[in-house]
């Protein structure tokens, strides 16, 4: 018998799993299924067929179904809650935590989300509606429910006493926050705190007063940026009486580091960020298509604008030869400035405070790119055609286009952030189309005066 | 009087600052530095000239130059050292936590860090030269050596013991770990199970004993992965025989999260890492031109490629116009795919398990987009040359560029993480090149073939 206890998730056990399922031996998949951690079932159900894998779900028992199923990627998932029943997704649902339960019921068609709500028992329900209304990407979206508070006029021993009754369902508990009669937010304690301090001490004389929390309706980027900032491991979510209503903890903040990083990525390919797991490749083709069309419309322009020069290149067709280099160095030196900017501006490294700061520095940067690669690409143009005073215009244009190409790079993700757009925007295949047009401009332009004073 | 408690750095508050400081009014200086946390000293730092910078920080008194320190990000923390007599810095590396003090010793120059080793008291030289041994990017490099353990004989209360003893110096104790005679790791336990359970309970009856470990001489990007599967907000490091040497927070993996992706979002855009924060325009310069050099002599090579079409270029000028529109394509489509396969990589929602279904999948994304965009350009390039042949043969070319580019965009990352190159490489400049020239070389040779056929 094959042991499976702490292994990864390999084509061999994949492939062991997929036989097991196939001659439906039930009892020896729920031997793996007990040797596998959830996360390491999640990948192993995301590797199995649609069929395959609503027959190993099944087999989780209700307590372990839901563990398994967060841990699986979000396509996957609505694929297995398509194929299942009411009663099912309920019985998940119950034993998730609050923040996990409001994500799963939030993505449900909405008549299948009231049917999962009617057949919820009241505590989840009443937990349901209090984080439904928060849009997923703010504070309230992701945050929990569950977390240990106390009343600053308590004792430490009162403290100790609260964990002891109501931690045992709070992972991750590491703090507890104190508030006022109010539920308004005081303080905070580490739980090694409680246990280094005193019974008898009072709350208030041993907590920390410089509690960072976050609104309720904050950015979820905001509470990244706190998040990492001060090195939080939880953070208190209050409404805006600075009542504390939930709290978020750091693996939820890595999820939507990775997501904002995803989504970043995606918007400079032009791809969107559900890729990586999407099954269908209609649904993926439709997300690329509209940025692969939008570049061709872009190309033909530029091909409306060669078309202004074509008596220069009758002149000389060898022109041609060097639309491929003059675009590439275009693009890229604008993508290098707009992919440093977007990074810096979501990394928090780049603020608007030093905008002229980072202006000049890449214009110094694009003066001496331009200053070193303009006369490269000339010298190797007027060697090429034979005509010096050709390789001079060569550098003039290269030289300009890249210090046009770097400013460019640079500015329009500072000028999308002021605007509050996404300024990976413009790292994309929009501005890069853009910055190819330009760069065709600028160059066919110069060598056409050229072409014409030396008639 | 200005309040800055609790303030955020904009642009108001930078010049306050600055003002102060070239009045050198320390005490006034003095009560801000006393009002902001370390992480806004050390941003506020970064956004002030060199000799302010070392002004400022000279007023921080020794024990709180560590911790700002720590939070200034690197090319600026370079600058500050190289200002800095040994005995200031020794008396930073003093207060630090083993790891930050053994990554900032590392960071000196080799004289500089004997001399400042030489300065330290024993028990802060001993930690480091045990730390030193370790490359940056392992486990071993990432860790500190501050933590609690216990062993399996002893009671809760006994543990609770060893945290009130040698708790308080280590910050972020959620977790202690349980470890035999010879120091090997056995178990976790978390700091509220102590509370929880019984003081008389032994550690070995609650202790939790499938602790995941990572071993010293791991690379990072496992550790991420282990801490992102899990969900663990610390992991502990073992060396060869299973004995604990330390443990790693989930603070240190959220900094190494950001790392990667800033290396890979760099590698992808042809720029470094450090950049976002570098001052030199320079070394910003230095870093950039290899990349575009590079592109330079990509394109010279599209021109050779181009000259060897230049009979059918003679014949009809018209066909240089589409090349920006075929190479944009080509480019696009290569970069979306190679973006979605770099960046499942990066997360390990790709894993080289799934490669034959992953390029399945991208070959029907690109069959599809061909089958749109090809057609679409065709029609357009057939109406404006009032050709119809051309525009099949148009179809024909882009279709198959869409295809072969979607292909290699996701065949190279996949190529190159199975010979452990970073696979970020391939969305990077350099294939985008040898896309380009493939998807002129295509479109210029369907064309030509075409063109002599027709006579």
């Amino acid at each position: 018998m094959t042991d499976f206890k702490g292994r990864i998730i390999d084509a061999d056990l994949v492939e062991d799993v997929k036989e097991l399922i196939e001659q439906k031996r039930a009892d020896e998949l729920e031997r793996v299924i007990d040797q596998l951690r959830p996360a390491d079932l999640a990948d192993l159900i995301e590797h199995l067929g649609a069929d395959e894998r609503l027959f190993l779900f099944k087999l989780l028992e209700p307590e372990g179904a839901g563990e398994v199923f967060v841990e699986i990627e979000h396509p996957i998932q609505e694929r297995i809650l398509k194929d299942l029943d009411t009663k099912s997704i309920s019985e998940i649902v119950e034993e998730l935590d609050s923040d996990d339960a409001a994500d799963l019921v939030g993505d449900l068609p909405e008549d299948r989300a009231k049917a999962v709500i009617r057949s919820l028992g009241d505590e989840v329900s009443i937990e349901l509606e209090k984080l439904l209304p928060y849009p997923d990407d703010t504070a309230g979206g992701i945050m929990a429910l569950e977390f240990v508070a106390v009343r600053a006029d308590e004792t430490v021993q009162d403290a100790i006493d609260s964990i002891r009754e109501s931690g045992k369902e709070v992972e991750n508990l590491y703090y507890i926050w104190v508030t006022d009669d109010h539920g308004r937010l005081l303080g905070v304690i580490s739980v090694k705190d409680l246990v280094i301090e005193s019974p008898d001490a009072k709350i208030s004389d041993v907590m920390n007063r410089e509690v960072i929390s976050v609104n309720a309706g904050a950015d979820q980027e905001e509470v990244v940026q706190l998040v990492k900032r001060y090195d939080l491991v939880n953070i208190p979510v209050v409404d805006d009486r600075n009542r504390m209503v939930g709290r978020i903890t750091y693996d939820d903040i890595i999820d939507v580091m990775e997501d904002e990083a995803d989504e970043d990525m995606s918007l400079m390919a032009g791809v969107i960020a559900q890729e990586i797991t999407e099954e269908s490749s209609l649904k993926i083709s439709r997300a690329r298509l509209p940025w692969l069309v939008g570049a061709l419309f872009g190309g033909v322009f530029a091909a409306l604008v060669i078309n202004q020069f074509e008596a220069s290149l009758e002149k000389m067709i060898a022109l041609s030869f060097f639309f491929p280099v003059i675009m590439a160095m275009g693009g890229n030196t604008g993508t290098q400035a707009a992919t440093v900017v977007v990074r810096g501006l979501a990394t928090g490294d780049i603020s608007l405070v030093n905008i002229g700061k980072r202006l000049c520095m890449e214009l110094r940067v694009a003066l001496i790119n331009g200053l070193v690669c303009g006369p490269l690409l000339g010298v190797i143009v007027g060697l090429w055609l034979g005509d010096y005073r050709l390789g001079i215009i060569v550098t003039l244009s290269l030289t300009l286009i890249i210090l046009i190409s770097g400013l460019i790079g640079a500015a329009v993700p500072l000028a999308l952030k002021r605007f509050n757009v996404d300024p990976a925007l413009a790292a994309g295949p929009f501005v890069t189309t853009s910055n190819d047009i330009l760069s065709l401009f600028i160059y066919l332009g110069l060598v056409t005066i050229f072409l014409r004073m030396s008639g």
